[in-house]
């Protein structure tokens, strides 16, 4: 998989909706067709490859996770989770196991948000927390429309998103964090995501120059803001379940004899609960009407992002968690800080996540790596959940002839 | 003068060696012919208007300052100066007096360096400090050349520059800062300019993803900037004469949901004497050192500019200041922060400045403004300071009839 979209330097650029995409998921389509697998695809362009159960009319266990990746992207991020759900299929083959519900393997569409703009757009019109008609207006970063690329590409089926009966859905990922690697745990068990707020801050001073203007006298827009990122950034001392970050900061007018007139920075929070998403917003937004008074500035915030935090289902995440504790797995407990495509199937499904290490913490670039070992142990730990999820038929069932 | 490159807002367009700085030296040039003056012009553009003295071989006093202006810029910075120069002529002219030196009115050539890059390019060259070749040279950043401009616009004389015999150049401005308004003083008698160094620090530290990343794992680029800012902004408080800025702050990668895992600022530091500015740059460097550890990123230092301080003479200074109590104006002594054509000059001659007030401190903007009472203040004093300079000849001298 990672030969398709290879880059140089060792990483993989398969953007959503590209003909690089195309072929990672015809790849794709092409094994679970060899594993025995009934194809379908929805309207938003996800690809289920369905293995029977015994008990036909039972809601299906589903697996899987997304084949695109960012624009300089690693070969783990999403390839990991949808080769690993291929892999379960064909072992349940190897090891002629019926399973009673049917397990179905996905591809979601667009988990990425790169080229096109709503991230996990499969998955959230999956769960039904975005509509059809808006995923499909969307536009990529290159000018078309997602519904006009799904249908150049015939990426998309004539299957309603979401009709399908799903009673758990398991996805496993790299951690995309240091804390696994750095705890030496192999597995992460996902008890649900983090919620996010978006914080705009704009702060207005007055543009002066820099050789005449007595400090006294000066409105720097970059001074009120250098005190609201090193506020920012201490936050999570006092609120430990938190994470603050300034991701951006954009100062004007940048000429080098000028004292800064304005300034605009991004403020990331996340935090396991509401209650503490609304505390830390609160907590900004009074830091920031202090500072900027005290640097005699003018300030405005606004919130253009939330995220609601997600609590994973309790069986999903016990079956992940037995599962690791049985195979001896050293596990961890841990909250998803980046979005997945589970963290959106969870609004309607009864799902969870497992996370394995990746190196140094690193993603969505060339330098994500996986170690051999902790893509197995995320397999079987995988495997023997998806066992207890879909419960195992007593008689066995020969591997597919086309296998 | 001020209509010629006059813009909707009330500002001036006159960008150097364009049609309108043509079209204002040349209105410059009428009028000081007007005034039955002898006009030369040297081979770097600057224009001279001279009015001759009893003693033809004292060299001469010259005044002036500067036409072309900011892209948007205002009808004060430089047009005050040059006119009062020439407004000064014509008094001499009225009062039929006669000086012993000759007195020279100047326009230099491209002080604002915005459209070619070297600021002070006519005075630089005058004071011998930068070659003609190398004035010639650089280019806009429209594209020609400024030896190109100088001749398609016939702006340029055959006089060498510099070689003109002065035995003193005073010149008025705008303060561009607030002191003047603030401690309601109408004349700043300029004593030296201040010198400038500019650093550029660079920060590494390490992207990652703003969702997972624990708070102790960070190596945030962002968060040691932002120390170093408020840490360069507090400098001024033990060191009372200098002047500290970050004027430029950018961060890469500048996504919502990363961590900033490169940051670079341009630090400016400005100081009345070497000394100083040696003492303020080591501690910027030791600041930096020390600030980026605790982030524990990587740094880098690197002085891109370095402006020696001047110190005005004596003589002028003291002319300057004479006048203006003589004539019962409120002065202050100030040191010039901003780059003038009088702190290149006086690396060889010579030279002081007057500046007088300027509304809220504000230049290079339509916004600026000076008061009709300043600006004859102004006028009035460095007549006088010429006066003193130049030596009254006992016998009075017609007016030119062309005047």
């Amino acid at each position: 998989m990672a030969q398709i979209g290879a880059t140089p330097d060792g990483g993989c650029r398969r953007l959503a909706l590209t003909d690089e995409d195309k072929q990672g998921l015809e790849l794709f389509r092409t094994w679970a067709i060899e594993a025995g697998c009934r194809i379908t695809q929805d309207a938003v362009g996800n690809l289920f490859a369905e293995r029977p159960g015994s008990g036909t009319r039972r809601p299906a266990v589903l697996i899987g996770s997304h084949l695109d990746t960012q624009p300089s992207g690693g070969k783990f991020d999403g390839a990991y989770g949808t080769l690993a759900a291929l892999e379960i299929l064909r072992t349940l083959n190897d090891h002629e196991l019926e399973t009673v519900a049917p397990v179905v393997a996905v591809s979601w569409a667009n988990e990425e948000g790169a080229r096109f703009p709503l991230p996990c757009t499969g998955s959230a019109v999956f769960a039904g927390t975005l509509s059809l008609e808006e995923a499909l207006a969307q536009r990529a970063t290159d000018g078309p429309r997602f519904g006009e690329e799904l249908r150049r590409l015939d990426m998309a089926g004539p299957e309603p998103p979401g009709e399908r009966r799903v009673a758990a859905y398991l996805e496993a990922h790299i951690e995309q964090g240091p804390v696994l690697e750095s705890t030496r745990n192999t597995i992460g068990v996902v008890t649900g995501g983090q919620g996010l707020r978006g914080l705009a801050i704009r702060l207005t001073g007055s543009e002066a120059h820099a050789g005449t203007t007595p400090m006294e006298h000066r409105r720097d827009a970059l001074v009120g803001a250098a005190r609201i990122v090193t506020a920012v950034n201490s936050l999570p001392a006092r609120h430990p379940e938190a994470l603050a970050t300034v991701s951006r900061i954009e100062v004007e007018p940048g000429s080098r004899s000028v004292i800064p007139g304005r300034a605009r920075l991004l403020v990331d929070l996340r935090h396991p609960e509401t209650e503490g998403l609304d505390r830390l917003e609160a907590r900004v937004r009074r830091l920031a009407a202090e500072l900027a008074a005290g640097a005699r500035l003018e300030v405005e915030v606004e919130r253009f992002l939330a995220m609601e935090p997600v609590v994973f289902d309790d069986g999903c995440v016990a079956a992940l968690r037995d599962a690791a504790e049985r195979l001896g797995e050293p596990w961890l407990e841990l909250r998803s800080g980046a979005g997945h495509d589970a963290v959106y199937v969870a609004r309607s499904i009864p799902a969870a996540m497992l996370f394995i290490p990746c190196r140094n913490g690193v993603s969505h670039s060339p330098e994500e790596h996986a170690e051999p070992e902790h893509v197995r142990a995320g397999c079987d730990v995988l495997l023997h959940a998806v066992l207890e999820r879909a419960g195992v038929s007593p008689r066995p069932r020969p591997a597919p002839s086309a296998a």
